[in-house]
């Protein structure tokens, strides 16, 4: 019987900082390694000195390769650009840099921080994510999607920043676990509940993204655009 | 130590059908009783034979009642307009209806389904309410607040339909087993997960909606109006 | 080499008037007719007399049929409300008479007409097609897209009503002459340039929409959901 | 020196109630008749038995009367559509009726009432004069704004609602007075102030909207079309 | 009988450039005063040479001292960054310079000037100030509000930038003389009318924004967040 | 018989990069030009080595310069600040550099890039233009509006930036092959199609505005503010 699918083809997913690769898209990362595709994790920012203590950035650095190697990661990029700083860069430094990879690797499927989201490395993120996805090169990315962040996305101005308002659902009931034991390698960045990031918060925002659309989990994106 | 603090005051909550005031404002109703206040329910349609089995509306209004006692409200309205069929009423007759309840009752505080969720009953109801809560009587309630409704507001078209982008939280961290159990009253409404009209959905939806604002639990609404 | 694809199974597309599905969608529905799929339009309004002159209305679903059988319409369903009068239905009977159709075929895509058109005809269609593709029942589309229709879209209020600002674009590139051609056998309802609703316009516009994504010609649509 | 200008040409205010003209629109009528514009007005409803008092409803006919012979309007239509009752009526009656005038007076500009306005005549009326105002035909107006009605404008819903973000100004700081003198013609319609139907609260309006454009007065208005 | 109510409790107001909150919030700092509570400003940048005159920074600096002793500030501090240069400051600095402040105050409530505001200095105070008030720390903010800024809010581009659609009405018909005559102590800043920075206009704002509900004169505000 | 007309006056167009000026506005630009309105052109950035090559960027505003006689331009000015590097200046300077051409000119109609295209040398053009237009000062530009740039409008975010919805259409049925000539002269700039910016999707481009309003061609904008 004719049914729709989707395949998203080699992936790539944009993380401000790390940990929210995991917090916004862990589930859909493992379905997809899961089911043979190549998935690819850029890490933007690095915290530098003096504002970050290198011992702590060492550790989270840990805790995310750790985290990737679990959900199935074909391999993850340092973009080492100042975390916090994104907005002192020259944009081009920044466009540059995301550029780069997305020639490099060529994905069918890029996901991205939400521009909506509280902080300044998210937006800008976004932002020079899309001039790399620019669709006048012969291979572009034909799936955009961004993904929302727990303690990010939710503290922004409700009506005066972009709403996160997903159209886009990825069934992880199958993958549900799989996206809070990443989470869980996270350990420097997890907070206690009621703390929106959390594993409990975490697990209720894929019950309730999975109830919508009637599964037992997903996680939600909001579509910037998809060429067929 | 002076902190912020709000009352609601006398309270009326407005349901397009019974189970919408107690998916949305379950908790903070039995936080306002509670508290002392009044609060009162309208529901605002009945369901009319023969598109609706006058046994099962009875059964629907029996639970309605039980649980509205369960969370302390005052006294329940039933205005018995007809059920999915606001939109074929004369708009002055829905108008007519909510305003003499407001002017008889007097509230300080109003809470409404959101003017975006999907059913017509509900985007009816928020503009009959808004006519008669207009702020040029001499009394006119002073807070009005829409509340969000599993199975309703996550189903219309996202950036198309206004988007429910709460920004009042209410704290139901000691009301979120109240409002559960007032919820599980209301078996002929009620689904099993993963249907968003689930106790796991309600309850994740609480974890969610509380952690956004670091408390274990919360009911979120979206401002119309506060004159203070 | 893994590449993302997307099929859209079986389809079925909502047209308030006919020619709609044809302005909107016509190469999309060619090309998928094309790959294999089983595609199905729903014409959902009928002139009734004396409003519409009944000679004028059959020449017209001629049209449709020839059109449709050019494109590779598998089957095409009447639903015969009034034309021009969606306002005065109940809007029960709206929506019983989409969901009966999504029901029947379990359509895994459904395309619409705009919610931001001028015509409430367009507008009532698309509240009540997403009634009947609600996703909380065991069979509910997967893909919900809505097209833009010339003499429309573009005719209502700007920044008033919601914006057609497409982030799906499907390559028409090899389908546009068959649009162009269906749209041809609509001479009751085809204009001469420079009206919209003219085949100059409708090439301009699939040239327009295809450059966006480097493509020669595209059908441009706004996602409502999609569940993967 | 060239300088920039703009004539209205022949103007058509539509009214859905007596009154909204003068409180939207009567400087800038004021100011088109003065300079030799032809200007006319529609009333859209009027109250019918038994909603209505028959002596209050020619009472306000006669104020609208006195008040737009004194704006200098060159005549007055009465459609005489049931106020408060738009939503009742069949849709295509609403349109036709506007449509009939449009095309009998051929007007190059028409001023409506804002479509987030709360009330629905206000709301219904914007729509079916877009509908008469469709750029479809040989002769279709030009410019099309809509006008700000204190008592209505500003009771919706924020962000919930389209909001009145005006970005055309219409110089009246000579005609504030003729605007606030035809306002108190209205005696039926006028409220003591603090109420926002008031001469007090017209004037600080007008005081606003010309400050926002270093003008002594003006009345502002929302652009929904311009061909140049 | 049961009355809602709200206090605000201990207030903090970030003022971009001294006059701001005058403008924005003078009347309702002034009846916050007079009932009790405890009212901070932050004034948050300084004109630094060559670009602003270090007499003319005293002097305004001065006027500010004397309006907020007028209005019953409590005290006053001045964060110093240069004005007409956040942008070019890192932003960690002034999310830091108004986290320290917000900190040490524990202000539960802040008034922050509009996201929307033509200054850029106004959009990252408003991002800043956000970023302060995160609801992560056990104490922060509970009620956020943005205020309104004459030469300002309404020069940006309307539709394009943030609406400024206020939902929140303070009752400042007590304090409106108090409110004016703290901007008359801004000599510096104030100018004839028909300037939108004059006495008439922000009196003109003050009459419409209390007319919008009733009081005979109000300030508004767009909410944040508020938790209760 | 008393018809509605809009003149322009002298008009400045802000381009962030030669080309721009072109693709938005260049058949208005040549009718305004043919009507005897004074029109100027200032190109705010230009190439800087390493980043451009010298030798590229002559040739680029030479080309310019052919164009812009071809259209009729009476002057350009050429600001120069570094393109693609507008994000790293300071704010002030980017103001200081529109404004003094403001002031200079007295333009009465000014024509802007749009603050939701990609680009943020757009965004930022438009945003300091704004400054520069602000109606404060005795001349101000009594009517500013937004043009679209191909290659850039259509490649930001949907929903999640400002979308181009225009309300203002510039008949240029006898200056298309003007237009078209003009950014033919822009050969380095120009691309194959299917690439937006090539000479057939402009043209489609014409032909798609133009029809929406019953011309044969026409240029789109959004207004921004018109005083009159």
């Amino acid at each position: 019987m004719p049914g729709s699918s989707l395949s998203f083809g080699r992936t790539l997913v944009f993380a401000p900082h790390p940990d929210d690769e995991v917090l916004g898209a862990g589930g859909t990362i493992a379905r997809l390694a899961s089911e043979g595709e190549e998935v690819f994790v850029a890490v933007v920012t690095e915290g530098k000195p003096p504002a970050f203590d290198p011992a702590e950035v060492a550790r989270t650095q840990a805790e995310a390769k750790e985290a990737h190697r679990a959900l199935g990661v074909k391999e993850t990029f340092w973009l080492r650009l100042p975390a916090a700083q994104l907005a002192e860069m020259a944009h081009v430094t920044v466009n540059a840099a995301l550029l780069e990879l997305v020639r490099r690797l060529a994905p069918q499927t890029v996901l991205l921080p939400f521009v909506g989201d509280m902080h300044m490395d998210h937006q800008l993120t976004f932002a020079s994510a899309l001039v790399a996805c620019r669709p006048h090169q012969a291979e572009f990315p034909k799936l955009i999607l961004a993904y929302e962040t727990l303690s990010e996305t939710n503290w922004n101005a409700p009506y005066l920043s972009p709403a996160f308002a997903p159209n886009v659902f990825v069934d992880i009931s199958d993958y549900r676990e799989a996206k809070l034991k990443a989470m869980q390698m996270f350990a420097s960045q997890l907070r206690e509940a009621p703390h929106e990031r959390s594993i409990e918060t975490l697990s209720a925002l894929a019950t309730l993204r999975g109830a919508t659309v009637l599964r037992r989990a997903a996680e939600a994106f909001v579509l910037v655009r998809h060429v067929v």
